[in-house]
C-alpha cells in the first residue's frame, strides 16, 4: 500500500481529537497542534507529530483540517501572528469544520486565496458519539472542484459528506438546521406540556403527534418528556446529548446571519432568547431538550 | 343484511356534508339538519331525512354526530332553545366532531349527563379531501366504555379512530397537534428563507434538513417553498389545503387552553400572533404554508 | 345632615375591605357579605350589617358594589343560585369593580337589564395602598346617564373617576393599561440589563432614558433596578407593589380580549408568556418589576 | 477674537451636513470630505475646505468628527487605505457620531491609541430637525479627561452633551434607548389598537394611559394613532420623523450587543423582527410609529 501524505489537524477538543484519531486509523500521518499541550499527548501516543503553532503545521502539511470553538479562534488560527496563512503552501487545501459565522468563513476563504490556498467550510452534525464512530455528517461549502479532494479526507471521519454550494453554505446549512431544530424542540416541549396539563397521557400524545402533522425529529426521535422514549437524554435526566450552551451559540450565529441578510426569523429569535435564559440557570450544561423541564416548572411549587 | 338504526347528523358544511354522505354509503339511515336549508338538499337527494331543528333530530335518533364551526355554535346546538338536549333520549350517544375549546366539551358532557345522555368529543384532522374519501383521523375523548360504540360510526368516516382519554382530551390532542404544526411550519418557512438568502439552493436545503435533526412534517411532507415539492399547496400558489383563518382559530383555542391551565407556550403564542397578522392581509384564504410568502417579501421591493 | 341610603358591598378581600370602610367613613350604611365569614367581622365592628348571601344584600340595598377575584366569581355572585339577580330590585345600580373579561361584564349587564337593573363595570387601579387611602382610579363603563350616580359612590373610594364609554370599556381601559405597563416594565428591565452589561452605570442609564424617547412609567417612576430609585419595590427586594401573579392574570385577560377581537398583540403575548414563566418560579408573589431579576440571572453562576 | 483652529468633518449626509454647518456658524474653520463630491459643494460655498480623502483631512486637522451610516463605513474611514489613521497626528481627538456596534467603537479606539490619537464615540439622538437647529443630544463614551475638549465642539451642534463612561458606552446608551423606544412604540400601537377594537375612543384611551402606569413617550409625546395628537408623524400619514429602516438598523445593533454579552432581550428581539417585517412592505420609509398601521390592518378587508 502506497503511504498516504500528511494531514494537518488543528484543534484537539472533544470533537477534534476523535476526528484526528479516525484520520490516523485510515492510515494518514497526522501533524497536529492545540493550545493545550495536554490535549496533544493522546494523539502523540498514536503516532501523530505534534508541532508548536498552526504556522508550523502549515509549513509541513498541505492539507489541513481545523476544528475550533468559535469565530475568533478561527480568525486567530488562520490569520494570527502564528497562523496558518503565515506559512501556508501554494495549492494547500484548508478545511474548517468549526461552526462559525458564514461571513467569517468567507473572509478566511478570501485571505487564503490571496496566499494561493483553498479554504472550505465543512461544519459537522452528530456530536461526540458520531465523531468517535466516524459517522459525522459534513456540510461542505466552497469551490466545487475541490470537493472531491475534501471528501476523501472527510470520509474518514463522517458517513455523509454533503456538498452545499459556494463558500459559507456549509455553515449556512448547519445553522439553518440547528435553528429549525431548536424551534421544533421548544415547540414539542410546550405542546407536550400543554397536552399533559389538559389531561393527555404523554406517551399517547407523542403517538398522536407522530402519526399526524405535528410530527418532528424532536417528537419522534428525541422526545423531551421523561418516560416517553428510551435512550434519549430525557430518559437520563438530560445528561449527555447536545448542550444548551452550544445550542444557544448556534442560535446566536443564526440570528447574526438573519440580521445581516435582513431576514425575519421571529420564532428563531424567540427560541434564541429562551435558550439564553436557560443558560443563566441550571440548564446550561444539560441537553437542550431540558427546555421541557424549564417550561414545565409548575406554579405554586 | 339487518337494517341499521338511524343516525342523526347536525352541521352540513364543507366537512359535515361528506362525512354524512359516508354514513349513508355505509348503510346508515341519516336524519340531518342545518341552519342553511340549501345545505340539506344534496343529502336529501341521497335519501337522508331532513328535520327542522337539532331537537327534532334528537327526538328521532339516539346516536347523533355534530360538526360545527365553533364553540358558540356547539353551545347553541346542544343547549339552545331548540337544542339537542331539549328532546334527547336517555342513553343517547352524542359525538361532537367540531374543533372547540375543551372546556366547552366538558360543559356539554356535564349537561348531557344530566339528561341521561353520553357526550364525546371527537375532532378530526385531515381536511376536506380526507372527509370525502373517508380517511379522516378522529381523536376521541370521553367515557372509555362508549368508545366502541362511537368507533363503529366514526369508522365509516375515518381511517384512524384514536381514543385519547377522558372528556376533552380529543380536543386537547387536536389543538396540541395543530399548535406544534403551526410552529413547525413557521419555523420551516423562516429557516428555508434564511438559507436561501445565505446562498443555499432550496431543494438542497430541504434535503439536508430532512436527513438531519431539523426534519419535520412541514419540511418533508408539506414544504412551504415553491419548487421544492409537488402536489402540495406551495406548488399551486397556496390554493387549497388548510386555510390560514382555520389555523388561526385553532391557535386561539390553544392559547385559551394554555391560559386556563397556566401553561407557558412562548412559541405557540408568537405563532398565533403571526397567523393573526396574516389573516388581516391577503393570506386569510390561502393555505397556512403561505407564511413562507409572508416572511419572504423582500425589502426594497 | 340627612342620613344616606344603604349601599351593598360584596367581596371583602384585600381591596374590597378598605373600599367598604371608606364608604362607611363617608357616612354610608353598608350591608355586606363575603364567602369567608371572618372577613366580615372587621366590617361588622365598624357598623356594617352582614348578611348571608348576595341575594340577601340585593333584597335590602338598591346600590351594590362588587369586588371579586375573577370572572367565575362575578358570574356566581350575580347569576348564581343565591346571586344578586335572584332578588335585585327594579332600578338598582350594580357596580362591579372586579377586573374581569369585558365580555363577562357585557353578559352581566344584559342579565341585569332583564331584571330591570343597571350594571356598570368599574375596575380600579392603584393597589391596596390607594384602596386604604381612598385614592383609587376607577375606569367606568356603562350607560352614561347612570355615571353621575355611580360617581357619587365611587368618589368615596377613589381620586379619579373616569367615564370610559359603553359597558365593558372600563375593563377594556384597565386591561389595555396593564398590558402596556407589562410591556414597558419588561422592556425597561431588559434594556437596563443590556446597558449594565455594556458597561453603563444604571443610574446614569436611567437618567439618559428618562430624558429621551425611551422614557416610560417603569423607567422614571418605578424603576426595576435596585439602587436606581428609592421607595419602590426594587429598593425593597421586590416586596409589596403589584404581584407577578396579578399581572399575569391581567395579561391573560388582555390576551383573551385580543383573541376575541382578532387583534394582533405580539409584544403583549410574549409579555404574558414571560410573566407566566415567572409565576412558576420564585417570582409569583414578588412585585412585577422583579422581571429585572428574572432576566438578570447570569450565566455560569 | 482669536481665530479658532481647524476641525475636520467626514460624512456630509442628512445629519452630517447640518452638523458641519453649525460648526462653521460657531466660527470653526471646517475641513471636510465625503465620498459623494456633490455633498461637499454646499459646505464649500459656506467656506469649508474640501479634501479628497479622510487621510488628507487627518493630515491637516487634529480634531475630527465623523458621521457615517454604519460600522463598515466607520472601519473604512478610520482604518482603510486612505483612512484617518494613515496620517493622523499624535494627540488628535477623533469623535465618531455614527450609530454603530459598540464593539467596533472599541476596535477603532484601540487602533487610534496605537497611533497616539484619542477616539471617542458620540452618537446622537434627535433627528434631522435637531441637527439643523443645533439641538442634538450627544451620548459620549471614552476617556473622561478628553470629555471637556469633545464637549467644546459638540456643544456647537447639540443641546445635551452627556458623558456616559468608558469607550463604547455612548453607543450603548443610544442603542439601549432606541430598543426601549421601539418596544414602547409597538406596545403603544398594539394597546391602542386593542382598546379601539374593544370600543374605546382613542383620545380617551390615550388620556387614561397617560394618567396611569401605561404612560410612555410613545403614548404621551408621539402617539401613533392618527387623530390623537397634532404635530406628530401619525397626524401626517407617517411622513417625516424616524424611519422604520433606521429603527430596524438600531434594533439589529441592539440584538448584536445582546448576543455578544449573553443578555436576554425577549421583547427587543420580537420588536426587531416586527420592524424587519415592516421594512419588506410599504413601511420602510415611513416613520416608525406606522407600526400602528401595520398592526391595524383588519381581517376580511
Amino acid at each position: 500500500m502506497a503511504s498516504k501524505t500528511q494531514v494537518g489537524f488543528i484543534g484537539l477538543g472533544n470533537m477534534g481529537k476523535p476526528m484526528a484519531k479516525n484520520l490516523i486509523k485510515h492510515g494518514y500521518p497526522v501533524i497536529a497542534t492545540d493550545i493545550f499541550p495536554e490535549s496533544c499527548k493522546e494523539l502523540q501516543e498514536l503516532g501523530a507529530q505534534i508541532l508548536e503553532t498552526p504556522a508550523d503545521v502549515a509549513d509541513k502539511a498541505d492539507r489541513i483540517i481545523t476544528m475550533l470553538p468559535s469565530s475568533p479562534n478561527v480568525i486567530e488560527v488562520y490569520t494570527g501572528l502564528n497562523g496558518i496563512l503565515k506559512k501556508v503552501k501554494k495549492g494547500s487545501l484548508l478545511i474548517d469544520s468549526s461552526t462559525i459565522d458564514p461571513a467569517v468563513s468567507k473572509e478566511m476563504a478570501a485571505a487564503s486565496e490571496k496566499m494561493g490556498a483553498v479554504f472550505m467550510d465543512a461544519p459537522v452534525s452528530g456530536g461526540v458519539g458520531a465523531a468517535n464512530s466516524g459517522k459525522l455528517t459534513f456540510m461542505v461549502g466552497g469551490v466545487e472542484e475541490e470537493f472531491t479532494a475534501a471528501k476523501e479526507l472527510l470520509s474518514c471521519m463522517g458517513a455523509n459528506i454533503m456538498y452545499c454550494g459556494q463558500i459559507g453554505t456549509g455553515q449556512a446549512a448547519k445553522i439553518c438546521n440547528n435553528m429549525l431544530l431548536a424551534i421544533g424542540m421548544i415547540g414539542t416541549a410546550e405542546t407536550m406540556n400543554l397536552g399533559i396539563r389538559l389531561g393527555l397521557d404523554p406517551k399517547l400524545l407523542a403517538t398522536v403527534l407522530n402519526m399526524s402533522s405535528g410530527r418532528c425529529w424532536s417528537s419522534d426521535t428525541y422526545n423531551p418528556v421523561p418516560g416517553v422514549m428510551e435512550g434519549v437524554p430525557s430518559a437520563n435526566n438530560y445528561q449527555g446529548g447536545f448542550g444548551t450552551t452550544l445550542m444557544t451559540k448556534d442560535l446566536g450565529l443564526a440570528q447574526n446571519a438573519a440580521t445581516n441578510t435582513k431576514t425575519p426569523v421571529p420564532l428563531g429569535s424567540v427560541a434564541h432568547q429562551l435558550y439564553r435564559m436557560m443558560c443563566a440557570r441550571s440548564y446550561a450544561s444539560k441537553d437542550f431538550s431540558s427546555v421541557f423541564q424549564f417550561l414545565r416548572e409548575e406554579e405554586g411549587q
